[in-house]
C-alpha cells in the first residue's frame, strides 16, 4: 500500500497520524475470518492480475457461484428465494473485504449494518410474502461522496475523518443520508461499503493521503482511474455487481473503461445530487452527475428505473422530473434483432469521433473503436464520421470552471488537517486568484455558444440522409488504463460534460501486445500528443481492458443504455466469430 | 408621451436624436389611415381607462367582432374559413396601431411583413386544403426581446437601434430569428408587432429613453407593470390575444396581474431561450424564462403545446425534453366539475400565502386573496396556510444574482449610446465592483438550501392529511397596478423565480374605492411596509385588475394551467352569485 505509513513515533505530523488511524480503522472492520495472510498479500502484490481465479481461491464455491453473478440475477434469485439476502450480502462483503486488501479500493466497510440489513429484509420476506422493491436484496457499493449514516465520509481528505464535511456538527456527523441513498434503501438495497477516490475527485486516478493509491487490478501496471476508481476497480475483482459514483470531468467512465466494466453517466439533472459531498459545490454551471457502474449493461437499467421510479424530483427540485422512460429503452431495442443486427428500415445512425486532432489514441485504444466501427458496420448500421466544434475548446471552458477559484475550496479541505496536495497536483493545484466574475459570466456564454453550436452540428447530420444522429462513439481517453502519472489528456471525457449529454461506457477488448503495436513512423500534432505517444508500451498495457464511450444527447439515458447493449451484444457476437 | 422629445436642435445630445428618430420611425410604420387625430390623442391622454369602448371608437363592426375572439377561437375561425388570416391580421395591426397611438405599448411594427405572412397563410389553405399548423393565422406579439429577421431589436437601450444587440455586425443585424420565432412561424402564427419593456428589463414598470412609458390602460394613473409591460396593455387593449414576454422577477406575472390578463411563468428550462436578448446573459444560476401572456387561460396551453409539439430541445440544448403532458392537464382538470367544483374525493389542496412579514398586501390585494380562497372553499377545495420558509431570505439571494456583476452589463450597454439611466433607476443602478466568485459560489449553495428547504416545507404538509399540496395561491405584489414610482416590493414574485417553479398568474376582480377601505389602525412591520400603505389611494386604483399567482413546482405548467383554469371558473361563478 501506498501513502503515508502508520506511525505514531515523532515525527510524524498530525494529519500523517489520523490518515493512519482511519486506515487502520477500515481494516479493522474486516472479521478476523476474512483477513489475508502475510503471504497472500505478497502474492497479490506480485501479480499483475488479480481478478478472477486469484480473488476466487479466498472464497468458497457457494461464494464463487454467487459473486459471478449479475445484479439482475442476483435480485431473481433472492426474490425467488434461491439464496437469501443475507447469503448474497455476505457474499459481496466477504470478497469486498479481500478486494479491499489486495487492492486498496475502500474508504468504509460497514458490513455489520449490512448483515442486519440483510436479515431484515429476509424477515421482510417471510412476513409480507413480497420484496421491498426492485433491488430488495442487493448490494451495492457507493463511491465515498455519497452520506450513509453512522459512517464517515471523508471524500479523502484527511479533515473530514469523522466530521460532517469537516464540521463538527454533532447533528450531521453520521446523522445524514444522501438522498439517493435512502432511495436505494427504500427500493431494498443493501449497502456495505463506500468506496476510493482521490482527493479533490478532480484527477483521473486514485489517491489520496489516507488510504494511499488504487490500482488496477486487471493489470497492475496500471492505475484503475478516477475518481470512481475503487468503484470500478471493486467491480472488476467482483466485490460489487453494481455502485454509485460521480462525473464531472469523465469520473464513472474513466474507471470503468480502465477496469472493463460498463457504466452510465447521465445528464446531471436526472439523479438526485442532494446531501452529497462535493468539490468546489458552489460551481454548479458545469455540475457534476451521479452515474453509475455495473458488471452488466443490465444493471444500469435496473438502477436508473429503479431510482427514477421513486420521483427524486419531489425531494431533491434540481432533478428533472422525466421518469425511465421504458418506452424509450424498448423503442431503441426494437430497430435492432436479438443479437444487434439492424432490422430493415431502422438501423442505427453512429457518428465515430477518431480524434480530437491534439492527442492520437494509442493503438489499443483506436484497434477498439475500429473494431467496434466494423462490428456495427457488419450488423447493418450506419457509421458516419463525427468533425464537431474543436473539442479542444470545449476543453478549455470546461477546465476553466474547475479552476475558477483559484482552488480556494480544495485549499479549505486541505487546510482542516494540514495535509499536503497528493504529489501529481502540486503543480496543477496551487492556490490562486479567483477567476473575476465578469470572466466567469463571459466564459459562461462562451460554454452555452459551443453548447449550441454543438447540436447544430449534430443537427447538421440529419441532413445528407434524413435520418437523425443517435449517438457517437468516442474514445474515452487516449489509452487504456493509464501508466500512474502519465495521464496527459482528459479532453474525451470533459469535453461531454461541458455539453452534459448522456453518455454509456462499454467493454470493448483488451489491449494485445501481439497486435497494438505502435506505428514507428508516427508524427505527433503537439507536444502533448507525443508524450501521450511516448506513454504507451505493449508489454506494460498488455491485458488493459480497452472501453468506449456511446454519446447521445442529453437526458437520453434511456436511448444510450439501449444503444450500448445493442453495441455490446453486437460486438461479443462479432469477437467470438472474428 | 413621456421621455425626450423629438428635436435635432443644438443642445440635444446624439442619444436622444436617436432615440427621437427610432420613435418616429416606429410611428412612421403605421399606415396614414390609421393614425388618429391629434383631438383623439388628447381624449385618451385625460380619459382613466382607455381599453373597451374607448378603443373600440376607432374600428369597425367586424373589426370590434374579430378582436373581442380568443386565440382559440380565432384559430378555430380561420380554419373553418369563417376568416381569413389576412382578415384577422389586419383587425389585429389596425388595433396594436391604434394602441400604440393612444398607450405608447410598441417598440417594433412590421404590419407588411405580417399581411403578406397572412396572404401566404390564405394561400396556403387554398393549396393544401389544411392549416400550416395549431398556430394557423393567428396574430403573436412579442417583448422586444425577441428578434425577428428584417426587424430591429432594441430592448429598450438607445444603443442597439440597428444593431445586433449593440454589435455592429451585417450578418447579425436583421439577420436573427430567436429560435422560438422559428417555432411559432412554423406553427402558423402570424408576427405583426414587438412591444415595450423598460431599459435593463429589471423594473416593474415600463419606461426606456426611446419611447419613454407604458402607462396602464386599464387605469392611466397607474403603470402598466414590467418588465413585459406592452405585452400586458397591448393585450388589454385587445390589439394581441397571445404574447410572449419574459421572467426573471416577475416580468410576465406582474403586468398580467396589472393590467388584468392571464400569464405564465414556466420553469425557465421549458422553452428555449436560444437567440433571446437579454440583459447579464452570463448570469445563468438563476435564469430568466420565456413566459406567455393571454387574454383567456385557454390561449396559454394551445401556446405552450404547440410551441412544445416542435421539440425545442432538439434545437436548443438548455430545454428539458418534456413534451405538453396532456394527460397531466386533462387530469387535473378532471379533478372538478366543468363549473370547477371539487368532485368527490378528488378535490385540490391549495396553499393561501397571506403575507411575507415584510410588506402587508393593500386592501384591493387581500380581497382578491380572500375571494379566491372563499369561491375555492365554497366549491369544496381543501385551502391550507402557507408558512414557508421566510422570502426575504429568497429575495435576498436572488437580487444578490441580479446585481453581482455590479451592473457592468448594462453600463456597458448604456454606453453604447451615452444614454444615461432612466431617473427611476438611478439610485439602485450605478456602476460597482462586480462580487468576487468566492461570495458567488457561496450564494449559489445558500440558493440550493434555500430551494431545498422549499421543497421540504412543500412536502411536510402532506403529512396532516397524506395529501399533496397541488398550489399555492399568492399575492403577484402588495397592491394592484403600481403608481408609478411607488414599486417598493417585488419579493412576491422574485422569490418565486429563485425556486424556479410554475406559475399561472389570473385575475380576480378590479380594485373598488368604495370596498376597499385601508385599516385606519394599520400598524405597519417595517419601513417598507409604511411606504407601501402609503402609496394606497382607493380613488386612484379605483378599477385597477386585482390578479393572483397560482404556484406549482417545477416543470408543472400543465398542472398550474390546469388549477389555473380550474380557480378561474370557480371565480367567475362566485362572483356572478355574490
Amino acid at each position: 500500500m501506498e501513502g503515508p505509513e502508520l506511525s505514531t513515533s515523532t515525527g510524524k505530523q498530525s494529519w500523517e497520524i489520523k490518515a493512519a488511524n482511519k486506515r487502520a480503522s477500515i481494516l479493522a472492520n474486516i472479521p478476523r475470518e476474512w483477513r489475508l495472510e502475510p503471504l497472500d498479500l505478497e502474492k497479490a502484490a506480485n501479480q499483475r492480475e488479480i481478478t478472477g481465479s486469484f480473488i476466487q481461491q479466498f472464497l468458497n464455491e457457494e461464494e464463487v457461484t454467487i459473486i459471478q453473478k449479475d445484479s439482475v440475477s442476483l435480485v431473481a434469485d433472492i426474490k425467488d428465494q434461491n439464496y437469501t439476502a443475507l447469503q448474497v450480502t455476505r457474499a459481496f462483503c466477504k470478497v469486498a473485504a479481500i478486494a479491499h486488501q489486495i487492492n486498496n479500493c475502500l474508504h468504509e466497510i460497514f458490513f455489520d449494518q449490512a448483515l442486519k440489513r440483510a436479515s431484515e429484509l429476509d424477515d421482510y420476506v417471510n412476513e409480507h410474502k413480497s420484496t421491498m422493491g426492485p433491488l430488495h436484496g442487493l448490494p451495492i457499493s457507493l463511491k465515498d461522496q455519497f452520506h450513509v449514516r453512522g459512517t464517515d465520509t471523508s471524500m479523502g481528505y484527511v479533515g473530514w475523518i469523522s466530521t460532517y464535511e469537516g464540521r463538527n456538527d454533532p447533528h450531521l456527523t453520521h446523522k445524514v443520508d444522501s438522498q439517493i441513498v435512502t432511495e436505494l434503501l427504500s427500493l431494498g438495497a443493501v449497502l456495505y461499503c463506500k468506496t476510493s477516490l482521490p482527493q479533490t475527485l478532480l484527477f483521473g486516478e486514485t489517491e489520496n493521503n489516507i488510504i494511499g493509491r488504487t490500482l488496477n487490478p486487471v493489470n497492475q501496471n496500471l492505475s484503475c482511474g478516477g475518481s470512481s476508481g475503487g468503484e470500478a476497480a471493486l467491480k472488476a475483482l467482483r466485490g460489487s455487481t453494481l455502485g454509485v459514483g460521480t462525473d464531472i470531468g469523465g469520473s464513472v467512465r474513466i474507471p470503468a473503461a480502465f477496469c472493463g466494466v460498463f457504466s452510465i453517466k447521465p445528464t446531471h439533472n436526472r439523479f438526485s445530487y442532494r446531501d452529497v459531498a462535493n468539490v468546489i459545490p458552489g460551481q454548479t454551471t458545469y455540475a457534476s452527475s451521479v452515474g453509475f457502474l455495473g458488471t452488466t449493461i443490465d444493471a444500469l437499467q435496473l438502477i436508473m428505473s429503479s431510482v427514477l421510479s421513486t420521483q427524486p424530483w419531489l425531494r431533491d427540485p434540481n432533478v428533472a422530473p422525466i421518469p425511465w422512460r421504458y418506452d424509450m429503452s424498448r423503442n431503441t431495442l426494437l430497430r435492432a434483432t436479438d443479437d444487434g443486427k439492424a432490422k430493415s428500415g431502422s438501423c442505427l445512425k453512429l457518428g465515430i469521433f477518431w480524434t480530437d486532432g491534439v492527442v492520437t489514441l494509442q493503438p489499443p485504444i483506436s484497434r477498439g473503436l475500429r473494431l467496434a466501427v466494423d462490428a456495427l458496420t457488419k450488423a447493418g448500421h450506419k457509421i458516419v464520421n463525427w468533425l464537431p466544434p474543436p473539442q479542444k475548446d470545449a476543453k478549455r471552458i470546461h477546465l476553466s470552471f474547475l479552476r475558477a477559484d483559484g482552488h480556494h475550496d480544495v485549499h479549505k479541505q486541505l487546510n482542516l488537517s494540514g495535509e499536503p496536495l497528493i504529489p501529481p497536483l502540486r503543480e496543477t493545484f496551487g492556490l490562486e486568484e479567483p477567476m473575476s466574475l465578469l470572466e466567469y459570466q463571459r466564459l459562461t456564454l462562451e460554454g452555452r455558444d459551443y453548447e449550441a453550436a454543438y447540436s447544430d452540428y449534430w443537427n447538421s447530420l440529419t441532413e445528407e440522409d434524413g435520418q437523425a444522429v443517435d449517438a457517437v462513439i468516442m474514445p474515452v481517453a487516449p489509452h487504456a488504463a493509464v501508466i500512474p502519472g502519465k495521464y496527459y489528456h482528459t479532453a474525451y471525457t470533459e469535453a461531454i460534460n461541458l455539453l452534459d449529454y448522456s453518455v454509456a461506457v462499454i467493454p470493448v477488448t483488451k489491449a494485445d501486445k501481439n497486435i497494438d503495436l505502435p506505428d514507428k513512423d508516427f508524427v505527433p500534432v503537439s507536444e502533448v500528443d507525443a508524450k501521450n505517444w511516448a506513454a504507451y508500451d505493449p508489454e506494460i498495457y498488455h491485458g488493459a481492458p480497452v472501453g468506449i464511450q456511446i454519446v447521445a444527447r442529453k437526458y437520453e439515458e434511456e436511448k444510450v443504455w439501449a444503444i450500448g447493449k445493442i453495441v455490446h451484444t453486437i460486438l461479443e457476437d462479432y469477437l467470438k466469430h472474428a
